[in-house]
Order: structure tokens, then C-alpha cells, then sequence
């Protein structure tokens, strides 16, 4: 294992009724005034804000509401709510919502304690300070919620970056999984695509990969499998639910990349590109890409990816393994061609155009180069 | 998944070398003054106490050195440390050892922070505040490092119970697996039978167990076994220690607990018992206690047993997966009757009584009576 410094600060509310609480855990925190960050309407329609907007009260914290954050981020977005949590004093956000509401919290709650330009963290500045960060999440996915790092895309430039910093753990992160049961199938399988995109990245990337991690990241994709299937039948199995939940938390809350190094994020680096320019669910995204650069990589690291086939698959070699995830995929109906998420023979330069800005200002441009770029999305279509 | 709530603090500083920062670490937490706690003069004439004086110095941390825990720390030597914690005023206090040297160090720094006796910590009161606590664990085996607990024998009563609270997380915990690699054979062993039991208690007696958390405690378990045959062979292999040491770790940090409920320590129960009465190593008398417990505690979770039994052993009954462990424990040279712990025809019934004396302190009274216990001991000659 290679040397490492870990300290994961969050406390997670993980169950039901969870966020009913959600008032007395951020007092708990001597959060007095906050914005509370959401996407759609939906969580005021489902009733979901009012028992927030409740339990604030009731442990007398004010706020402001302030919703419309889209899948896909963008810094518009968290710019006119940085302005709204300056203007209000707010000493935390909460974010309702996915992982898109909450990456737009840490933004914000960045951007509020500082006098630049909030893009300045997504390109190289760390934040040192943030207002508090409290969650309440409805789609398990990203693992935002046990995690310092957060994505937006900046719409001007086709930019889908990321901010990292230890500032940026939430206090608490409320996880009730029978709030993640009115997501839909679509975006149930989309998320099941970013939960196994998490868990193999470092896995077929890593120069070096302890095997006890190895094991901990094949359980967590066996659970996925396991329960996105068992949801598909039935949304309300609330034991596969939790599982699943937590599946996607332990995907990238750092546990499961201790001891691991000389590791990236390829299948994200371009699938940013592809979400940046045609706005398709980053999961789905992850679906069309993993296949493909699966194929491309597995050569590089082919014990890893027998490794895979096996233990995952029960198959014996690199290819059957590929095919068969590429087969889950298309059997759980996430996309697995370019056509399915919006790149066409139209937009495809624009694509790899914007991938190799990605590649490029993500210190990956000597590996995704045009050449091998053209090769991965050739094998996409 | 049960409801739950987790948040482990606790900043673990993993790898080679890690030890020389400690005072830099300890300096970052704000401890000026320390009281550096050891077991045996090993870690003096190994240098590793001259590396931790020269960080502490180099740091400005003042500080006093306190030696002489024994394994099954005691209860006479918490308050011989805790009165000199107390006139030098400590802020900190920093364990150099095994998980004897943390667990008193976490009954210290509670009682150093009270003006009753510190048993009371052990038999229902919770301390709400405590000393600093820094490890650099030379051992792995406990989990000690990233959990709230500690054991300690009262010697007088032969009562070897715990304490548990929030402020007893460690505020950094440095392990270095290059200083486990002196650990003799025979302690490796009680160690893989100290991060198994911390393994099955729960896996074996729970009434509810998500299948993601089984998943993740059979990868802890595999990593164990594999590891420790690693290590029999060559001492030296820095990976087996390492990926040994985190296994160790991960088997009681919370995070193999999740949203798992109704479950005991009964294993430990017993332990404790016959370790209070003979002053065995805790691992040793772990793996005279678990195949006998196990046969004895199969039926009433068949489905469990059988699980293990296929997914640690390959094997296809409970029965054949218990007497794989016992083999399993005999071929690495750790006990497996009681006579190897010292139990013998002279002192059974005190162990018995003690034993009672644990289950009925531990509210297990009315599973672990003195007709199963005849039987579980019977089991284990």
C-alpha cells in the first residue's frame, strides 16, 4: 500500500425519517442562517421541503430557498446563489437534492467566503474556507455526500471541472434511502453507470492497487449490480435501496482508493467533455464511454481487467469481461453508443475538441491525444 | 439497512517513515504538553522512541515518558498514569505500542479529565471529555487506532470490560507497517485471530446484515488469512503488512458495523473472562474460543455459517467451515483448546464464574447461562 494521509470528517444520518432532523443536526452544528439549495420543484411537490422547511424552524435556524439547479451544474447558477448567501449572511447551505444540488453547495459555499472568482477553484486555487455544508440526498450516485469534492460546468467554456478541498466535507450528510425510491428507472441506471464508473477508475488505471482494496471495490460493484437489479423490479425494496445508497458512498468517499496510486480519471474526463457539449446525464455518459475505453486501455493492464472479467463477470478473459458489462448496460437500458447521449457525425469534433481541453488542463494530454481519442470514440459508436 | 449514524474523525497517517512527523502532527492539534505511554523497553532499544522524542522536541512539545504497560493492560496502571497526566498537566497523551498502550491511553485521557474514578467509565458512565489522544500503533490487531473503545482489566475484581465514547476517538493515528514487521510469530497469529473475531461476532450474530457489509467483512477475512500465511513465510513483505495492518483497522472502525443490528460480542465476552483469570494473549484465547462458540452457535444461524463456510473456505456445510478455521488456526501455530491458554481442570470453574460474572455485566445473561457455557468450554478441550 502505498503511504497515505486519510481523515474523512462527515457525519452520515443514514436511514428513515432522517430528515426530519435535519434542523436539530445543523444547530447541533450552530448553523443559525442558511440557503437551502435545490433542483427541481419536485422535492417542494413530494413534500420533502416542507418537512425541511419545519425542522429549520423548529430549531429556529432562518433561511432562504433558492432552487433550480440543473443536472450537469453550471457556474451561473452558483454564481447568483454565491450573491444570495453573501447578501443573506449565510453561515451554511443545505443542499435537497442529487449530486448536481450539492456539487453546486460546495461551490458556493466556497465562493461565499471569497472575494475572487469561484472559478479560480476549479483551476488550480484550493479553497481554505467555506461556509457549512449540510445535505439531504435523493439520488445516490456521486458520493458527494461523504466526499471534499464537487463538479460545475462553465457553460461560456465548455468547461466541466472539478474543486477539491478539505473545507468542502459536509458536517452532515442525511442519506435516507426511501427518499431515492421516486427516482426514475432511467436515472436509477444512470447512477448505477456512475457508482461502477467510480469503482474503475483507479481499478484498471492504478501503477499500484492493494488487493484487500481490490476486494472491497468488487464488493461494492457486485452490490450494485445486485441491487439496481432488484430495484428495476421493484422501486420500493427499501433493503436494496439502502445498498445501493450506500454502494455509491463507498465509491468515492476515499476508502476505496487507500493505498492506491499512479491512478486517473479517463472515463470522466471525457465523459465531462461529451456532458459539456451535448448536457446528457453524466451516467449515461459513463455508460457509452466505459465500454469503449475499456477496449481501448484493457491491453495496458490486462491482469487487472482478467481480474475484472473473472470476479465480476464469472467470465474468463479481458474482452468477455468488457462485453459482458457492455451487455448489463444495454440489458438495464443505460446507453452504450455515442448516438444515445447526443454525438452525432454533427457535434463529434466538438467533442474530441473539448476533450482534449479537458485532457489537457487535467494533466492527461501525453495519454488522450487526438489520435487515441478518435480510436476511443470510433469504438463508442 | 438499519438505521445509523457515523462520523469517525479520526486522521490516520498510513505508511513508511510516518512516525518522524508525530510531533508535527500533535503541534497541528494543538498539544503542548504530552504523556508519551509505552509498554516494553522494545521500543526504546529499537530507536523508535528516540525518532518520537526527537519529533516531539523538534515540535516544542513538552512531554513525559510513562513505560511498563503490560498485554491485558491493568487498571493499577490507568491510575498510576493518570495521576502523573494530572501534575504534568498533559494536554495529550501519546500511545507508543499495541492496542494494551491505546486502550489505557483512551482510559487516561478520561480520566485525566475527571475527578471520580475512572472505572465508573467502564461499568455504564460515559466520559464527555478526555485528553488528546495520538497513537503510533505497533501492532495491528485491535483497531484501537480508528475507533472510540478501549478494554482494561480490573485486577482486582477480574472484571475486563470497556469504554466507549465519542471523545476517545484518536485525534491521529500513525501506523507504519515497517515498524509491525519486529512483531514476534507468535503475536502475528493472535493478531489474525484478534481481526478475525472482530470480523464474526457480528456476521454470525446479528438479526439483520446487509449483503454489501458481509461482502466487505469476507474481503477483511480473506486479506487476513492470506496476509498472515504471507507473512509467516517472509516478515518482510511490506504489502502483507501493510494490507494486514488495514484489515485490522477496517475489522473495527464502524464502518464493517453499518446497518447492522441485534448483534453481540460473545467471543469477547468469553475472552475476556478466561484472559482475566490465566493473563493469555487476548488473540490466543480468541481462537480457543471461536471454532468452539461457533459449533456451539451454528444452529441458530444456519444460513450464516454455511455462507462462511463457502466464501472463506470453499467449503459446502457450517460444520465443514468451522473445522476449516480450527485447521486453520492449528496450521499457523495459534491455540485451540483451552489447555493452551492455561485453562486446566484447576481453575474451569473460576473461569466459568468469571464468565458469568462478563455475561451478566454485559446483559447477555440469558443466552450465555452456565449450561451453554459448560458447553461452549466442553467444546474447546
Amino acid at each position: 500500500m502505498t503511504n497515505f494521509s486519510f481523515c474523512n470528517p462527515v457525519r452520515v444520518e443514514f436511514g428513515k425519517d432522517k430528515e426530519k432532523n435535519i434542523g436539530k443536526y445543523m444547530k447541533e452544528c450552530d448553523s443559525k442562517k442558511t440557503l437551502v439549495l435545490y433542483g427541481s420543484e419536485r422535492v417542494r411537490k413530494s413534500g420533502l421541503m416542507d418537512v425541511v422547511e419545519a425542522s429549520l424552524k423548529e430549531n429556529g435556524i432562518e433561511y432562504v430557498l433558492l432552487g433550480g439547479v440543473k443536472s450537469n451544474p453550471v457556474l451561473s447558477k452558483v454564481n447568483e446563489a454565491i450573491k444570495l448567501a453573501k447578501e443573506f449572511s449565510a453561515d451554511s447551505i443545505l443542499a435537497v437534492g442529487g449530486g448536481s444540488v450539492l456539487d453546486s453547495a460546495k461551490a458556493i459555499a466556497a465562493g461565499a467566503c471569497y472575494d475572487g472568482d469561484v472559478w479560480d477553484f476549479f483551476t488550480g486555487k484550493k479553497p481554505v474556507s467555506a461556509l457549512k455544508i449540510f445535505d439531504i440526498i435523493t439520488l445516490a450516485a456521486t458520493g458527494s455526500e461523504m466526499n471534499k469534492g464537487g463538479v460545475v460546468t462553465n457553460e461560456a467554456t465548455k468547461q466541466k471541472y472539478s474543486l477539491d478541498a478539505p473545507c468542502l466535507y459536509p458536517k452532515v450528510s442525511v442519506i435516507n434511502p426511501a427518499l431515492q425510491a421516486t427516482v426514475t428507472s432511467e436515472y436509477l441506471v444512470y447512477s448505477a453507470s456512475d457508482i461502477i464508473a467510480h469503482s474503475i477508475e483507479a481499478y484498471f488505471t492504478a501503477t499500484h492497487h492493494p488487493e484487500l482494496i481490490r476486494m472491497q471495490i468488487e464488493a461494492n460493484i457486485k452490490a450494485t449490480i445486485r441491487t439496481t437489479e432488484i430495484l428495476l423490479a421493484n422501486p420500493d425494496d427499501y433493503d436494496a435501496r439502502a445498498e445501493f445508497a450506500w454502494a455509491a458512498t463507498m465509491a468515492l468517499n476515499g476508502l476505496t482508493h487507500l493505498g492506491v496510486s499512479g491512478f486517473g480519471f479517463p472515463n470522466h474526463m471525457i465523459e465531462h467533455a461529451i456532458s459539456a457539449v451535448t448536457d446528457c446525464a453524466h451516467g449515461a455518459g459513463l455508460s457509452v464511454v466505459m465500454p469503449a475505453w475499456m477496449k481501448w486501455y484493457a491491453p495496458k493492464n490486462p491482469a487487472a481487467f482478467e481480474r475484472f472479467a473473472r470476479e465480476i463477470f464469472g467470465k474468463n478473459t479481458a474482452e468477455e469481461g468488457i462485453e459482458a458489462l457492455k451487455a448489463w448496460f444495454d440489458k438495464i437500458g443505460t446507453p452504450t453508443s455515442l448516438s444515445g447521449v447526443g454525438v452525432t457525425d454533427a457535434n463529434l469534433e466538438e467533442v474530441i475538441k473539448v476533450t482534449l481541453m479537458h485532457s489537457k488542463d487535467w494533466g492527461m494530454s501525453d495519454i488522450y491525444t487526438r489520435e487515441s481519442l478518435e480510436t476511443i470514440f470510433s469504438l463508442a459508436k
